[in-house]
């Protein structure tokens, strides 16, 4: 008998939100799918788990029938609690989204969606976090269909431990597409701005706002590739050690930090 | 005249940790020093920012006089809400720190002090983020000179763009020290279990606790240096592209995905 294919679907605006139904309409063609996402909207929480307070799990029902768990927590704790809790076993890919707004370039550091697809990376499971490029997407069903087809590439092809597929696909429908990229992660990033307005009792807030500043001019960028209307997929991973920097750090005189203590760097 | 540095101090612990005091005690001795830290601890929030409810900022005070800066938001508000809206100028470097336990291997993933101190490389901002490896440290002062040195040398030799330092101190007196070592992010990580109880109103609910899996083996890996009583100094950055995974991706046939609109990647 022919094994299914088991996924676990998880998100970061939460358990009710459309990008995860139509997620789970697409991989539902290719085996067993488990919803495990959070209760609430989860949106640039980055890569938070929950640890000061216990987690909290619930069997979430939509039109009176099972839908999937929810979780009062982060995407990362759901991908933890999925994993370890619910399947108890490894499922064989986690799919995160499908997120409403892109997480190309410097939005990636933020992202719940890109960090739920990250932490089923750590725990050595194939992963991919899927956004289409619009806070009000139109054209889901062709983010439904990719999020199928790559779902499938990823599973033949594989990805290196610890890799996951960081897929963000413009808001249009499949005729206006221009095409489909291996990118790598933009350097647009946002200038900060921090808005003052005062309560009702006088007393001074702040809202984050901001203006992007498009450093990307190539298509090999993830975020220039979706402005261009492309599908871009970028392989990411959570080694975030800098070797350029690692190598030319061999050359610091560090017996200033402490004259005793000093040994030699390997050259 | 001489310009005296700006240093903008953070952390994940909250303003009235422990390790903030001595950082700022020893960073005095280098220039001027603006606190802007959380008002409650932030452990584990990895690089959430606040974006959904308005940040609050109020001036704080220890013993009757102005301390700092306490914001009700992440380590990586802080950071961005001193910048932006406190100083108003890129300070010259940003610290985060002392956490109260090590961030090496894994835990940066999820590290609230790392975030701090990523935000201002983002931000163009040079910057460490400095842990003891103690949750309960006993030998604070060597850490603080420790973070002085470090200061003075990253003011010195400079990181490149983008890149910040991630310090991390054995608990230990600076004569059982066995050397300062730059390092790369290390293989060890958590082997995670959720911890099951029931309320008193005979709900369940979930602990996260879990083991570490040691990976490391060698003095070049963060963990396995502190381990063995040795500063590591690992410089990451916020690049999270898999070049090779890139690369080899170049070789996936795409058509499958939507085969009216697929274009060759450049090879």
């Amino acid at each position: 008998m022919e094994k299914r294919i088991k996924i676990l679907v998880s998100n970061d605006d939460g358990i009710e939100s459309l990008g995860i139904h139509v997620l789970v309409k697409y991989l539902k063609e290719l085996g067993d799918v488990l919803v495990v996402a959070p209760l609430t909207e989860q949106s640039a929480v980055g890569h938070a788990i929950t640890m000061k307070v216990p987690l909290r799990v619930t069997e979430y029902k939509t039109n009176g029938s099972f839908y999937g768990y929810a979780v009062e927590g982060t995407p990362a704790d759901c991908v933890k609690m999925g994993i370890k809790n619910i399947l108890k076993e490894k499922p064989d890919i986690v799919v995160s989204g499908i997120n409403h707004g892109s997480n190309t370039a410097i939005n990636i550091v933020y992202s719940g969606t890109v960090s739920a697809a990250r932490e089923a990376a750590i725990m050595d499971v194939p992963s991919i976090a899927v956004s289409i490029a619009s806070h009000n997407p139109q054209h889901f069903d062709f983010a439904g269909k990719v999020s199928r087809e790559i779902t499938k590439l990823v599973l033949a092809n594989g990805l290196p431990t610890g890799t996951l597929l960081n897929v963000n696909i413009p808001d249009l429908p499949e005729e206006e597409i221009m095409g489909i990229l291996p990118t790598m992660q933009g350097k647009t990033k946002w200038d900060d701005v921090y808005e003052e307005r005062i309560d009702p009792f006088g007393k001074k807030y702040f809202w984050l706002t901001g203006k992007l500043i498009e450093n990307d001019n190539n298509l090999s960028q993830d975020h220039f590739a979706v402005k261009n209307n492309y599908v871009a997929l970028t392989p990411i991973h959570f080694d975030l050690t800098d070797y350029r920097a690692y190598e030319n750090m061999k050359q610091w005189d560090l017996s200033t930090v402490s004259d005793k203590t000093i040994v030699k760097a390997e050259k």
